[in-house]
């Protein structure tokens, strides 16, 4: 044996690197090697990080110190206040953890907690690789078109009960705004799944890494309904443009501390804590202020008048989708076409996004990368492909009881337009190939 | 069962955070409470960050793109310049990764490698925890006093040739200058080590993270004898004074490119990639120039002049220690006051600590926590606490060609003086008790 056999985890091997992150660096070969790409692929929040939150980390620039692993008590305590203030949620500073984002925090609960993991598909794209990774038995339940891709309570249920053990410890991964179709439970649906967590003594890791991102600014927490059991899954990367700072929170409650507790040792061991100039930076943006309200009114408009005009366009097209509530992706389905498509040789997802990659140049993901079947022929398009900075300008320069109007749209989101008008027009001419 | 039932991984159950984080925490605790500390716990650099570093992250605040999983391609660049140009190695900017702290990197090497771990004893205490979570197996090669703690090439030899299985995948971890000893491996032992390497495809991860540390700025790597199968660690938390900043950096030869790529795969699914504002800093810091070469020199300086006294004093005492050639540690051992000890009760270094914490207010880790037989009465103490801008300002004043000498080091470092004062005069009391 040589230095260049390989010998390496099992649980690791033939993994690739997470599909969101790989199609962002393949649109930035397929750029620089000349071609037009209308980038669906990465969802990264177009939008500045908010000048107050810009300026604190200048002003802490200096900050040299390792913090405590859980995280800066002053941040903790602004992350609790901001679940009680947005959320109405009862948080205790020492409650809230601090990570180099939820996806690191994710991995860390899939690691320390010793339990099942169960997960409604379509799901964001890394649960089920970390489960994976770590050797964990991950459940998939069952969604569908018709029930909006949400977790239906009754699958739940039935879930739950098939198994002999009812008891076994689980872990439900809840994600809304959803990552991949911008939706989630209506309040009903979650006092639903609240029950039926409490009946099974299911812990829910409940992903509101979107949460501010709902284009109403109505986001519900299922933890209102299940306080008990409700990890709280948030940060900075989505709604505050923060994306590449790497800030994540995880908000426990009290009787989990001992959850808590697990992650912190194993966090100690790992990446020790988050960037000191980083999270005293981020006090400003969990704190209320007139700024961040502003800016995330404007992001929420502009973010919602994007996501209706091309649902308008894909429904007038014929395909299948459904409003969406926040975030900034929809998951549009293909059925109609499968008919044409399979004239074309394309019966999945992978090959239907590779295909509309070659010919139209918008990259999006494969329904197949979110734990969808493969055979199924949906795709992941995140709307984001548009400088924020200016359209938050262009918004805030347009009286608020104006609606922003194609007009402003083709002013400032305009390779999102033309991405979606190519979209169609290839789905028009599978016709006449 | 209920939500207060644990169900824990195995592997996390019962371990306790970082043994260093710990007593950091411990420490702002009992001074909090009013008691007088002399901190030799937390390894955290006392200088300040350089300020064209600190100014680089002002600049750079605004960038909140995610950044490739790998790095930032500019500093990996600069990184493997930087290791061109200080050990005289040939990395190339595509074999570097960039991780929030090295530890991190540690980890997921652990997790993604699938092979026996080496680890010469007393170790940093990380290494072990690390293994003892993903479940790999550790083993601890002895080490001693006489030999300097360092690594016996013939005990590294003995070791490998005592197994059936002569190409079993190994990695090696050496970590030089030590934590906890500030010092490591002579040159030709270093070439020793990696003849013996390479006869059995051993990896060898060397931890250098305080590489340019290093009192005399004459660091060696070992990777200049054994190229092909050193992964050099680095990173700015040492020598660079921002470990609070969370940056470590991983350079892999050519033909480890397998392992590297298995490293950013679990990378994408964990912290996705490093502070992109924090990445842009550093920059500047790996980059060669007058503004850092000038903070090294003067840092080593004083840390060389205080390592130097409290060697004296220690030795003065009866104290076993050896000189430190870099870092900021020393691991005094006790075993002169063995008889002396045991007449109070002691007779183990975690006891050692806890008396001397109570009795003299310094606070020290025990070498047990470092991976030496419990039974042994050494202890590490980080020579950390004294007002790092203060001292190198005092010392671009002082001319180069004179000698820091006490009157320095009483003005500049009052508090470790103190500390090791009372260790002394703790140790001289026990014949009186």
């Amino acid at each position: 044996m040589g230095l260049q056999q390989v010998s390496l985890n099992l649980n690791v091997r033939g993994l690739e690197k997470s599909a969101t992150l790989a199609i962002n660096e393949r649109v930035a070969e397929l750029k620089a090697s000349g071609r037009e790409i209308y980038s669906f692929g990465l969802g990264q929040s177009p939008f500045p990080v908010p000048d107050c939150v810009v300026e604190a980390l200048k002003t802490h620039a200096h900050e040299k110190d390792y913090l405590p692993v859980q995280g800066l008590p002053e941040l903790c305590t602004s992350v609790a206040e901001f679940h009680r203030r947005e959320d109405g949620v009862n948080i205790q500073p020492d409650n809230v953890m601090i990570g180099p984002g939820s996806k690191e925090l994710m991995f860390l609960l899939q690691l320390a907690f010793y339990g099942d993991i169960l997960i409604p598909a379509p799901c964001w794209v890394s649960y089920i690789p970390q489960a994976q990774i770590i050797g964990r038995k991950v459940t998939l339940i069952e969604t569908s078109y018709e029930n909006r891709w949400t977790l239906s309570p009754q699958a739940l249920e039935a879930q739950c009960a098939a198994e002999n053990d009812h008891n076994k410890p689980r872990l439900l991964i809840l994600n809304y705004p959803s990552n991949p179709y911008g939706d989630g439970n209506n309040v009903e649906e979650l006092m639903q799944i609240a029950e039926i967590a409490r009946k099974y003594n299911i812990i829910i890791l409940s992903d509101e890494i979107y949460g501010q991102t709902n284009h109403q600014g109505k986001h519900v927490s299922i933890a209102r309904y299940y306080p008990e059991g409700t990890i709280i899954s948030a940060g900075l990367s989505k709604w505050c443009g923060a994306g590449g700072w790497r800030l994540g929170t995880f908000s426990f409650p009290a009787n989990l501390k001992w959850l808590l507790n697990a992650l912190v040792v194993v966090a100690s061991e790992t990446y020790t804590s988050v960037s000191a100039p980083i999270q005293y930076a981020s006090i400003v943006a969990f704190n209320e202020s007139e700024e961040i309200n502003h800016y995330l009114r404007h992001s929420r408009r502009v973010l919602d008048a994007l996501g209706q005009w091309i649902i308008r366009q894909l429904t007038q097209a014929q395909v299948r989708i459904h409003p969406v509530a926040g975030a900034f992706y929809i998951f549009p389905d293909f059925e109609y076409y499968r008919a044409l498509l399979a004239e074309q040789g394309i019966d999945n997802s992978v090959d239907l996004c590779e295909r509309i990659l070659e010919d139209t140049g918008v990259a999006a993901l494969p329904g197949y990368a979110f734990g969808r079947p493969k055979n199924e022929l949906n795709i992941r398009m995140a709307y984001v492909n548009f400088d924020g900075a200016k359209a938050l300008k262009s918004s805030e320069k347009t009286p608020w009881d104006r609606v922003l109007d194609d007009a402003f749209l083709e002013q400032n989101c305009p390779l999102v337009m033309t991405g979606i008008r190519k979209l169609i027009h290839w789905l028009s001419s599978l016709d006449n190939k």
